[in-house]
C-alpha cells in the first residue's frame, strides 16, 4: 500500500508534535507544512517543503490542522473542498462543535472528503472513552477531572488582562469534576497587582472557580507542557448497581493531541465515508495501522 | 422509532443478566427467551414467551446468544441464516475468535445479517481500551491484570479432575499481566487431596501460573460474580516518550458481559453493514440510544 501523504498545517506546539507523529508512523508520509510565511525554516525541518498554499505540495491525502482552534471553522472548508481530508484539534465543546461538524459534514459529502473534527484528547480521546463508560453502566454519574496541566485558553484570557506581560493558568483537579485555578502572572512595570488579581478574577473564565492568582517574576520558568486526566464512573449495568470504573493519564499534552490526530487521519483516509465525525463515531480499530486479522489477535 | 425485538439465548447467569439491560434499554423489547426446553420457568420470566425455537417469537431483530462459548459457533448461523442479528460473548482469544468472526463475516453478507463477536469484557470491552490505548501511545506496553475474581474456565478445568466434587478458581492479579490462581475444591468422599492438587496444578491452565489449591467444605459459600480489571500503557506518542494511561474497573461479572452485549445489539440493528464485527471494529458511539447531536452535545 502507498503512504499516505500528509500535510501539517501550522507550526506551533501541536504541529511541531504532528510532525514527530507523521515521521513515526510505518503508514504516513510528510508532503510537507503550510504556514502563513515560508520564511523561516527550523532545523529539524531541513529538507521539508514548507509552503504557503497547499497545492504546492502535490498529491495531499490528508491535512492535520493545527491552527488554533478559532481558525479551524474557516482553513478545514478550503482543504476539504479540494478534497484533501482534514483533521483538527478544535477544543470548543457543546454548540460550536455541533456547528462545526454540521458544516463540514455537508462540505465533505459535497467534495468527497472527510473531516475528523476535535480529535485531541478532550474532546477526542476522552469523548471516546465517556461514550465507552455509557454503553457499559448507562445510568450512573461520569466525572472528568483534568490536570495537573496548564489551561491554555485560561492563559490567554489571564494574559489579556490590562498590566500582564505574561500569565499562566495551572488547572488542579479538585474531584467529581471541580477545579481550582492557579494562576501565575508576570506584571508589566508599575502594574497594579491587586487590580490584575480583581480583573482575572471577576472573568466570565474564573468566576465561577476557586480562583488564586500569584505575581511571578518569570513565566517562562513555568512551563511545563504535561497534563493529565482521571475521569470516573459508578453506574448500572442492567439493574446490577455500584459498577465502577476509572480511566487516568498522565500526558504531554501537544504529544498527545498530535498523536490521536495523526491516528484519526489513518481513519480518514482508509476507512470513513465522506463527511464530518467526532472521534466517538470512528470504529477505533479504524485508527491503527497494520493487518486486520493480526491486530483482532494481537488486541481483541 | 419502533423497539428493538430482542431474543435471550440461554439463560444462565449471563443470560439472566441480559434479560435485565433489555428491559432497562429505552429502545428494546424483549421478544422471548429461547432454551433447550421451555419447561421450567422462573418468576421473574412470567408473561415472558419461552420457547424452544426463535421462529416461535415472531419478528426479532437480534439474538443475544447467553450459551456456553464453546456452542456459540454453531448456534450463530442458525440465526443468522434467518436474517437475524446476533451477539456472543465468545471468550477464547486469538485463532479461535478469528476463525468465528471469518465464518460469521461470510455467512452474515450471505444473508444480510450482523454478527458481533466476543462483546462482552475481555474480549470486548477491553479490547477497545487496548486499541484506543495503541492509537493514543504507538509504541510501548499494555499489561492487562484481571481480578480479583473467579475464573469461570479454570474453575471447569479444576472441577473437571477425578475426586473434585465442585471448583472455584480465582484469579489474583500480580501486576504486569501475571495472575496468581488460588484454586478452592470440595472433595468427593473419599478422594486423596495431593492427587488433586497434582492433578490441577499440571494441567494446561494453571501449568504455568503459581497455583495454590485448597480442600474447602462448600465451594457455594465462595461464589461471588463480582471481578475487576487493571490495564496499563506506558507508550510513546509520536517521539515523546512515558505517556501513561490505566484503566481500572470493579465490577458484577455477568451484569458487565450482559451490558456490553445489550449495547453492541444497537449497533447491529442501526448501523452495522452485514457482515462480523469484533468490539472495537464497531464506532462506540452507535452503542448508544439516542439523538446523535445530543449525544456529541453531551460527550464529546
Amino acid at each position: 500500500m502507498s503512504l499516505t501523504r500528509i500535510a501539517v498545517v501550522g507550526y506551533g506546539n501541536i504541529g511541531h508534535s504532528a510532525v514527530e507523529a507523521v515521521r513515526a508512523a510505518p503508514d504516513m508520509e510528510l508532503a510537507g507544512i503550510v504556514r502563513r510565511s515560508a520564511a523561516a525554516v527550523p532545523s529539524e525541518l531541513a529538507g521539508v517543503p514548507i509552503v504557503t498554499d497547499v497545492s504546492a505540495l502535490g498529491k495531499v491525502d490528508v491535512a492535520l490542522l493545527c491552527c488554533p482552534t478559532r481558525s479551524v471553522p474557516d482553513t478545514a472548508p478550503e482543504y476539504l473542498r479540494r478534497g484533501i481530508h482534514t483533521v483538527d484539534s478544535f477544543d470548543i465543546h457543546g454548540e460550536s462543535l455541533l456547528a462545526l461538524r454540521k458544516n463540514l459534514d455537508a462540505i465533505g459529502k459535497q467534495h468527497n472528503s472527510v473531516a475528523v473534527v476535535s480529535a485531541g484528547w478532550d474532546p477526542g480521546s476522552d469523548s471516546l472513552m465517556r461514550t465507552l463508560l455509557l454503553a457499559m453502566a448507562p445510568k450512573g454519574l461520569t466525572y472528568t477531572d483534568f490536570g495537573p496541566g496548564m489551561s491554555m485558553g485560561h492563559s490567554v484570557c489571564a494574559k489579556s488582562k490590562p498590566g500582564v506581560k505574561d500569565a499562566l493558568s495551572m488547572t488542579i483537579p479538585a474531584g467529581s469534576g471541580v477545579h481550582r485555578r492557579m494562576v501565575y502572572v508576570e506584571l508589566e512595570a508599575g502594574a497594579d497587582f491587586s487590580a490584575v488579581e480583581k480583573a482575572i478574577k471577576s472573568d466570565d473564565y474564573f468566576i465561577k472557580d476557586d480562583t488564586h492568582v500569584f505575581a511571578v517574576e518569570s513565566i517562562d520558568t513555568l512551563k511545563d507542557m504535561g497534563h493529565g486526566v482521571r475521569m470516573t464512573r459508578k453506574g448500572v449495568s442492567g439493574v446490577t448497581q455500584n459498577q465502577r470504573f476509572e480511566f487516568r493519564m498522565t500526558i504531554n499534552n501537544p504529544a498527545l493531541t498530535a498523536q490521536v490526530m495523526t491516528s484519526c487521519a489513518r481513519a480518514a483516509a482508509h476507512h470513513l465515508k465522506p463527511g464530518a465525525y467526532t472521534v466517538p463515531e470512528i470504529a477505533p480499530m479504524d485508527l491503527l495501522p497494520g493487518d486486520r486479522d493480526t491486530l483482532i489477535k494481537t488486541l481483541v
